[in-house]
């Protein structure tokens, strides 16, 4: 079956569970979008992206964002954010204040918010913009100089960021923060409101997939820092389900509340689908489903 | 033995623990206080106060305002505050932040930091200017015009008070503050920047050990309500030594870190003391030593 | 009005919440018991007893018997035990094994389930026969030789007795035992299995009233042994509902998951109250409406 | 460099290590063990074995014998298994008793000491001799019929696992063991107990590599299966430190305390390594380190 046979025959398969799950609801630009949505695009390293359903259809990228800040402070410090940010999963969610506590301010990782607080945080003191920056990278790898913010979102990230508020005061409390917590607030909400494609998204992700080269060709991580990546986002990018995704999945993923998964196929590809139903843990209901089904048929994995 | 005699006594007594336990270090004003100091005072209902060693040099109250803010609120409010704030004992302080997200940004009680941001927020809503509120209060049963706020502690506070930024985002976030998060921390550290003697804290306290009438005779708080302040202030008022206190000393204890013992016996009088090195659970040593030999001697106990 | 009086309103009282609450269903001798049930006692230190209602029905004290158990150690002891247990309130019930864990295998208190296994273990190497011990203690006080343990009780204990098996072994992993995990399990599920009424209860609990003295005038305990006993009580005698209890009866009371609860006014008498209906932190729903009754009408209070 | 140089290198890399951690000593039998020991095996799916040090000397395997346990009850059970245990990582080792009694006795995956006491339970009800079934499956892999159970070291975790006992009669009050306590118990600490050398490990780990297939060529797993082992072990192999070999391996590992480490390289082989001295979260540290030179020499890793 060609490739663009198995994304159509997906598309199908998880059509009954765009009825299922929940859109996430904590900000009413995302509460008022239609549950009844899916698209998937599959972006080779060598050849022309293919894509079914919503594909072409922009959404919030949430917190998949988190992975491009974090390429970018990997690409300019190497190895020294990992003395303010750990790399192994965080448990349950209910734990995220408690560790964080318990471990004097030191988030588990830096896709949890408060860990990726810290990479904005670095990423401010590097780049000056810093979600400008990551909009630079995903305009440029992306090829779409349309890509943008969704102003309203990040207004109402803003408006809704209490809780955020909260873990960035509380890891200044312990010095770990060396831009003000409103400067670093704002520049978090500005990147969780990125707008993208599938399309986009997959193109985007490439140079994760040629193990850290950009799409001229140039490097923005090493072999080594793009690998790594690769394993954090196995280990840590889908909240309290990254055991479930690396069982059913076995790929690197990263999820975003807006309903969007990110997949890398390392030195092969990169998977993004959109279905904005959201199960209990926060990830993409119909799109694990998607992500399952490709690999089961396509036997690509890691593992 | 006379109540002056055994005053005495006791300074005598906790003489050498005055070279044991830390001050608090973590605003520069209170830090640099001289460990070696002691100050008791014992004002009864119906007669002269009395009082032994440093009882009449003025100290940093801390969190005994927080029995102050409650009063004020509780007479105002009656019974309607507790759907906001529980009244049982926190655990450990390591469980403040679990706690809170546990129980959906509801603090525990009104003494920890949480609760007692809580009780700021309504009494910022009843009095208008809250810390103002406590002063004049405090002014009042004192009978002392000159007690008054440190203004460089109130600035101190405020700029090392992330973490309790970041718990009153968080309980913000559950929508358990009524007013903006800036004013209630401004009321919070002002009020925590109250400065006052043993002398006058005794005093001030005179109200609940007079079941609510204040000095003037006037009812501040019902018999009732007056009962159920000893009671929060037994199982709550001394962090998470709060079974310590009532094992040993036996009678509602009121701490600050600045090293201040606020203890009722209901319907007989106030004890005071005062000294300011803290064991690491943050109570005065040589004063819940001084609490203990008190009540033991006089066998003055609620129990 | 004359106790009997205010006994008999108070019966009247709290019929209505006979109807709520939920009587103990883990073991079928519990579940089985008739909800509509309500007795009450009050021995004075020197009158004779007045009871209502039930209250010579005998039921099962269960957890009540943890405050004998534990005079009889600090007996004994004296202060020895609170190297091997703690004498703060627990925070919360699903901080038990966390707190046992984080604390090294020494338990909170003495009243929680974890503690009360300590009090047996010290009771065992104290006493030879444990359970016997206490039923022997509950006898003499009560003045009725019939008081006795229910062996079905008792064997649906064992039966399920899981959880506390597990930890008894988690404190035996940190050197917390002086006897065999299961020696002292079997006297803990003996003594959870005494049954008694209101009577015999109210009558059995008058030397923690007379500061220590038994029925003989002999002491079993010293005036500061007995006043720290009532300080335990006050504390931590109620599960997570210490604080509640302080604040609306303002006694130290011990409950049980059989729906008694006794409650000592130092000096002065014994309360003892029975209906099977628990709220949902396993105290007597009734039996807390009627101490609070109790304690408001007659203004007897330690606070 | 061809992989026989690579070892040797490698061994001489690690040496400066072998001076730093600490072997463990929770029991006599382990706490005695020399130290200064290195070994490391790989075997690869199509050619000779070749190891280097101590890889023929035989040492206790422990927790790695976790994975073989796993194998057999997912070649027996499929997806059954995992309505009792889930595939998560545990966050942290202080969570493990808390998530067990937030979670109502389901552990948090089948490599912590609760889940592997699952799978035991499991194993025990579809093959009888659970522990036989285990040592027969090593033996028939690594072709080595010497492979044995250390029976001093199955005495001594006997001896010493008041703590598992605590962790199964927990799981027993949640009624999710089949079989009684004490049996799963003993078949757990035996298999804890057998002990082969890295040579006998990774030829019995080659199924793994082979996805599923065992060295007689029938299918012990399915390649999903196989497949999905590996997840696991990626994701909860090395206790807390998932994140951090997944970050400087990116290969399926297993860990165990008595200082060996099974990798495995799908569809390539498999590594073993040993040496006695842990780091503080109970990982071989040369090992680790052995681990990280081979892949990074190599190029061999999962992303």
């Amino acid at each position: 079956m060609s490739i663009q046979a198995l994304l159509d025959t997906i598309a199908q398969h998880v059509d009954p569970l765009l009825d299922q799950g929940r859109v996430a609801s904590y900000i009413p630009a995302l509460a008022r979008v239609e549950p009844r949505q899916f698209g998937m695009a599959f972006a080779p390293i060598d050849g022309p992206i293919e894509g079914t359903g919503a594909w072409r259809t922009p959404f919030s990228i949430q917190s998949i964002s988190k992975v491009f800040a974090l390429a970018l402070v990997v690409a300019g410090d190497g190895e020294r954010l990992w003395s303010r940010v750990g790399r192994e999963p965080s448990g349950s969610p209910f734990n995220s204040l408690v560790q964080l506590e318990h471990e004097r301010g030191i988030p588990r990782n830096p896709f949890i918010n408060a860990g990726a607080l810290v990479v904005m945080d670095r990423l401010l003191s590097l780049a000056g913009d810093a979600a400008g920056a990551v909009l630079e990278l995903l305009r440029a790898e992306s090829g779409n100089p349309a890509v943008d913010m969704d102003p309203e979102v990040a207004a109402s990230e803003a408006a809704h960021g209490s809780r955020n508020a909260a873990l960035a005061h509380f890891m200044a409390s312990f010095g770990n923060l060396e831009n003000p917590v409103e400067t670093v607030l704002d520049a978090y909400f500005r990147t969780c409101a990125l707008r993208m494609t599938c399309e986009d998204l997959a193109r985007a992700g490439l140079f994760l997939a040629r193990h850290g080269l950009r799409a001229d060709g140039s490097p923005l991580l090493t072999r080594s820092e793009a690998k790594r990546i690769h394993a954090v986002m196995l280990t840590c990018g889908t909240y309290d389900a990254a055991g479930d995704f690396a069982y059913r999945v076995g790929l690197p993923v990263k999820s975003g509340v807006g309903g969007g998964l990110l997949a890398v196929l390392p030195g092969r590809g990169v998977l993004a689908t959109w279905a904005p139903a959201l199960d209990p843990r926060g990830n993409s209901l119909a799109g694990l489903e998607a992500l399952d089904v490709f690999t089961t048929r396509t036997g690509w994995s890691i593992f």
